[in-house]
């Protein structure tokens, strides 16, 4: 076999960290270290911002160990950043890359760090300058075209699944209405992994309102109003990211400051959402026990709730990015697919930059129910298995019933 | 062995569900199968509410695998309430409780469902019916008078922890000012359960905002400015209930419509304690990225969250009760002791209800740093046995610098 195409590779992390980031950057690292002309394995710190500032670590002087402790790890070990490079920022990046003659550079993030790598790709090539750049999957959005699903989602999920498979009980402990507001922004992925929490029939969450779907007050109330009726308490799952038939999201018309990143993302971020629905349902319904939760960081950052295959299939797609750096002769995207049959399992594949940088995909229409505030049996069964091994066993009381006293009505 | 004083026992389960109270419901059910004597177990639906309508269930029916699996899943299995009975509805509760000639009734709740157990304990004396009243300690507030702990506490402490742990990574990966606000209305250990997710010097929780010490504006922007300005970043854990130094809750200037439960508890829910020191802090101080989290329900229901030591204890107090209301010629509660010792274990006894019903305890001054805004070690070693097994292991990189090009500043 030739040499390979480069020496030094460049990894780094951006966007919003997930909890298994960090298996990405692992199998970047380790996967390197079983290429003899690979010298050397460079991390950036806050993503391309850590190129430019030149804040490098060396991550072949890590140990085994580190790696495989911080693979465990939540959030990004390399820390991130939201900036996106103009060409100004381009050649700084190159000035760095070419001075420590740095021949791949790795980029582990959503559909803003696939178009960061675009940029990036696109300037290297103007100015001649042989990098090669590879976009690694990563976000609980679950909003990536081309991928079946993208790590950090499943754990993510698993979180949502397991905060609402606890507020179901605890709404049926003290019945009332519950609102839990869950991070998507444009897709509804996240929000509708509640419906995993579902474990008895008319169990919660009742209702999932989907940012694919316009969202109207008075529907919300008729369908609160009749799970009410029938369950004597409602729950229900709302993506911040809900918006109305004109596309304004709820979220924006009750933030005074709207506030957007570098990639003109606005953000929809603290407990206006949720304490705005809640007060609707208490003012124009009259039910007193209203209660709502801006699941907020929590989900995308909490400690020991990854799903064990999301942390295998970011490992793997850290592994894959090196390979596909080494095989192919273009930049890309490593992507995630489902392979066909009756048991569940993922492959790989390298996709154009083009097809997904900056693009956001949506909860397909078959995952939707009609309702409009629900999910399909096909999405329940699109989730299942990428939620891992060892979710919590909900167990109810049969509940033999004891006779009223002689003569009184019970 | 003389014949027990009863043949036939009541549970219910009132206040805030947690992710153990299932775990004495088994306790009693299961212990009470041990004593040829006992021949009925009912179990009472949403506390004594679920008494006076009638509401019960034969718990003897149940499958021991049921109730072990119920044990395990987290929230009131027998639903809860609020309600505190009067005169009149201790009568109702004697008129059922007879006809079905129960003679012990145990309720697994806090310091107002011990308030309750005296309720119905001197009503019972005062009607001369022979009820044997018992409460079982349960509360993540962890403000039980005479207990070393409360069942509950423990778990969502971990939650709370693992939360920490998670938004310092999150934090540190994109850096700025986090707010996380934390249940407990007068306590502050379900906040103080923060500072275990402290995992490297200069990490976070750098600040901790407790209701046993008066919250001031002014300290609170100088603290954060601190932190700042030292770390870069700054994550707060703030208790739902802080106060100033008139005792005015924070929350309760920012809520419009308070609300009061029956217990005259005012309601301090929804996001807008994170959202207004969030604001206050952006628009002060200046600083661009500052987010907030309010745990709220998540906190006390997540499914799959429990500390193993809590779950023996909630058990070992749910087996208690029964055997102190077989041995004792009194009412009372099971309180929870740390037994003396280099290693941790813990012991029940049986304290008469007067003691506790209707008081809090807070956090004791040896636990409070001398900053007002942090915790002791002695509070780290008193929590850190409660916690259990299994916490996620935070790993970081060794982080080996990579030199910088020649002739630049790094």
């Amino acid at each position: 076999m030739s040499r390979s195409k480069f020496q030094k590779i460049l990894v780094a992390q951006g966007g919003g960290p997930t909890a298994v980031i960090n298996q990405s950057l692992a199998g970047i690292a380790l996967e390197a270290r079983k290429v003899p002309d690979i010298e050397a394995v460079y991390g950036a710190f806050h993503g391309v911002r850590g190129i430019v500032n030149q804040d490098l670590i060396d991550l072949g002087k890590e140990k085994k160990e580190t790696l495989e402790g911080v693979a465990e790890t939540p959030a990004a070990a390399l820390g991130s950043t939201r900036d996106k490079p103009d060409q100004a920022y381009c050649q700084e990046i190159f000035r760095v890359v070419r001075a420590h003659g740095i021949g791949a550079f790795f980029y582990i993030g959503g559909n803003d760090s696939a178009d960061t790598v675009r940029i990036v790709s696109e300037a290297a090539r103007a100015a001649n300058y042989p990098l090669r750049c590879i976009h690694v999957p990563k976000t609980i959005d679950n909003d990536l075209m081309v991928n079946d699903h993208t790590p950090g989602f499943p754990s993510a999920a698993r979180f949502v699944a397991q905060a609402f498979m606890g507020a179901d009980l605890d709404n049926a402990s003290l019945p009332g209405v519950y609102i839990g507001v869950v991070m998507g922004r444009h897709a509804g992925f996240l929000t509708a992994a509640a419906a995993m929490a579902k474990t008895e029939a008319g169990g919660g969450p009742h209702l999932i309102y989907l940012p694919e779907r316009p969202f109207d007050l008075p529907s919300f109330f008729r369908d609160v109003k009749a799970n009410m009726e029938r369950h004597g308490r409602c729950i229900v799952a709302v993506s911040e990211g809900i918006a109305d038939a004109k596309g304004v999201p709820v979220a924006t018309t009750l933030t005074a400051h709207i506030q957007k990143d570098a990639h003109g993302n606005v953000e929809l971020g603290g407990g206006a959402l949720a304490d705005y629905l809640g007060k609707a349902v208490k003012d124009t319904l009259g039910f007193k026990r209203v209660r709502g939760d801006t699941f907020g960081y929590l989900q995308r950052s909490f400690a020991g709730c990854a799903s064990d295959v999301d942390q295998r299939e970011a490992r793997a797609a850290g592994e894959k990015a090196l390979q596909f750096a080494l095989q192919e002769d273009r930049d890309g995207s490593v992507t995630i697919h489902r392979a066909a049959g009756a048991s569940y399992s993922a492959n790989y594949q390298f996709t154009a930059l083009e097809q997904l940088a900056g693009k956001t995909r949506h909860m397909p229409d078959e995952f939707i129910a009609a309702s409009g505030a629900d999910v399909t049996d096909a999405f329940r069964q699109y989730l299942a298995p990428l939620l891992g091994s060892g979710l919590p066993k909900i167990q109810r009381l049969q509940r033999h019933k004891v006779a009223a006293i002689a003569g009184d009505a019970q």
